[in-house]
């Protein structure tokens, strides 16, 4: 199983996905900078009258719902129609859901009219949208994550979809098959966007991997092994940030299946 | 007066500040990280639809008026009402309002509906908003300063408010008490967004502090202090920029009372 | 002529031209800082209430369509106007214009009621703006740069501006002077903006240079140089970026003459 996560980064930088972006204006361009390290094309294409063409061409779509500006929440919804009449994978990151009930009225249209492939939170959004309570503050999650692992399974099933939720350990699922990884360091929690990172990484993933739940599994290990590799090197949230793409585009093949940690279920 | 100032820092890592940003789109990347590693937590809420709820459960305010889209323009008028109505602080940050009238209208509003508790500025933004003639050149001042500090003492007073002017000597005020900093590197100027990371530190400091005074001279101290430091590992903005994040993350009490140049007057 | 082009670096940092930029939120604050570094003072004044009276009183304005909001798209029709009525030059980096139809309208617009001085673009964007066949990928191009020459010398006289287009070897021309650049790396394709930052040196050079296509010449001289000096520093995008920064700010006329490698015709 690791060598088939491995394997994600090579079909990756064969294919060059190419990611279309509907984003926060925050981590935007660390996004984009990050799936260029991974060896994916972003093109951030978020204007009403341009998300539903453009989705048509792209390998997969990257939704996060952060700062979504009005224009963006219809560019949102378009993209996931387009991305259902186009078969197209759609990733979803479903920012601050549970403090904002605003972000919950997107992800119904989506679902109801468009697509989504792929659910990427924190345990407090995961738990949320599952219906179950959770811990959140602003944008972050303080939940204490029990029970996280069947929110996880569940919301997968109910969605027919793949869910990550990340944390200490991060758990990801297809629903049935169950993914633990036990990598990572606490830094990533002291720069702004790790998470949004994660689901630009997942978009490029799913659009060079058929299999969502292995194309998942290796995003979560490439943000991980590439913070760990990070904070060898540097341990002040600034340089981290700089060294975080760096090692994203050192990231190798033998590095996954040698210094992964993760359980399968 | 200086142990008062330099504990505000940890207030604000045992608090946590949620600090609800409204802020231009130049630097907002920035802002959030510079809030982490001060030891806050960023939320970059603006959408017209969000911004007045999300106001009521944070702990500070801040509002940029950089890029001020419609729907941002509206989002800081809410989110401002919604301060008073809730009671939680709000800082301004009032960007080129001498050169752009219509920031202008966006501060009146602001003013007559909702509540605005720091207004930082440069020394030309100062000086127009006390009503006195000055220097600026698009969003940079270019005064010389003179009458500065009766400018920030009129303002204050005025509007009931901590008023902070940066330049080459740093002036706050509450309209009675007066601190003077003398800290911080010309290199501040040559990256864009010191103004605005300045703002963003001072919404968290008044998000942990009470005295908003004393909070602001934290916050100013904050920035000089590791620009001060960061300048003293490079010399260059690119590599400035990225340790002056660094920087914040290491500031300490001892710091402060150590290196911080203050006259209080 | 290199020492001309050369001169252009010390006119701008004597001059300090006011650059008024509407440019995508992927690489905005990127933009912003290069201005900085290279000695222009950047204003991001997008906003449709401000974007008419503020282009009056910049040296240029930078008018890109990477993430062109509907509010974006007004204000910057409306400041090509401004700026044909002011005598203020103004630089056009046509974003994905082969990929996305609605850019061209844009485009249309400006040239029909406004004004553009400098057109810079990828090989693709050029050729299919002077009407030829060409390659793009999302916002990248993949043409092999067969007869873009022509493409770039046709255009330039169609519209009567100056023409830049990007790729291996970067062709300038203003219609009958031809100069290629064949300083870079390839580095500066594994981040992005680096065709976004070269917009705005554009502007920042034609705000300070009367000559248009000298002025577009030292732009693409800076920001090779600058790559290569930061290439020989770190060979990692993360960094790179940082001290493409850096090596903006240490650009010298002596670099440019000495190893400015150009091919006048």
């Amino acid at each position: 199983m690791i060598k088939e996560a491995a394997s994600v980064i090579t079909k990756v930088r064969n294919k060059v996905p190419l990611v279309q972006a509907i984003t926060n204006y925050v981590t935007v361009n660390d996004c984009a900078n990050i799936l260029l390290a991974f060896g994916a094309s972003p093109a951030m294409v978020e204007a009403y009258d341009e998300a539903y063409d453009f989705a048509a061409i792209s390998s997969a779509i990257y939704i996060n719902l952060g700062t979504l500006t009005k224009e963006q929440e219809e560019a949102a919804v378009l993209a996931s129609i387009s991305a259902k009449v186009n078969k197209v994978p759609v990733v979803l990151d479903p920012v601050a859901c549970s403090a904002i009930p605003r972000k919950n009225l997107v992800i119904k249209r989506m679902l109801e009219l468009g697509r989504i492939d792929v659910i990427k939170g924190n345990g407090g959004e995961i738990k949320f949208l599952a219906g179950q309570a959770s811990k959140t503050r602003g944008v972050d999650s303080v939940d204490d994550g029990e029970g996280l692992e069947k929110a996880c399974v569940d919301l997968a099933q109910k969605y027919n979809c793949v869910v990550a939720a990340t944390g200490k350990e991060d758990i990801i699922t297809d629903g049935e098959r169950v993914a633990i990884i036990q990598n990572g360091v606490e830094m990533l929690t002291k720069i702004t966007g790790a998470g949004c990172m994660l689901g630009a990484l997942c978009s490029a993933a799913v659009g060079a991997e058929k299999d969502s739940f292995i194309a998942v599994v290796n995003a979560v290990l490439s943000i991980n092994l590439a913070g760990e590799a990070a904070f060898k090197e540097v341990q002040l949230p600034g340089s981290f940030r700089t060294k975080l793409i760096d090692n994203v585009y050192l990231l190798s093949e033998e590095r996954y299946a040698k210094e992964g940690k993760v359980i399968w279920k």
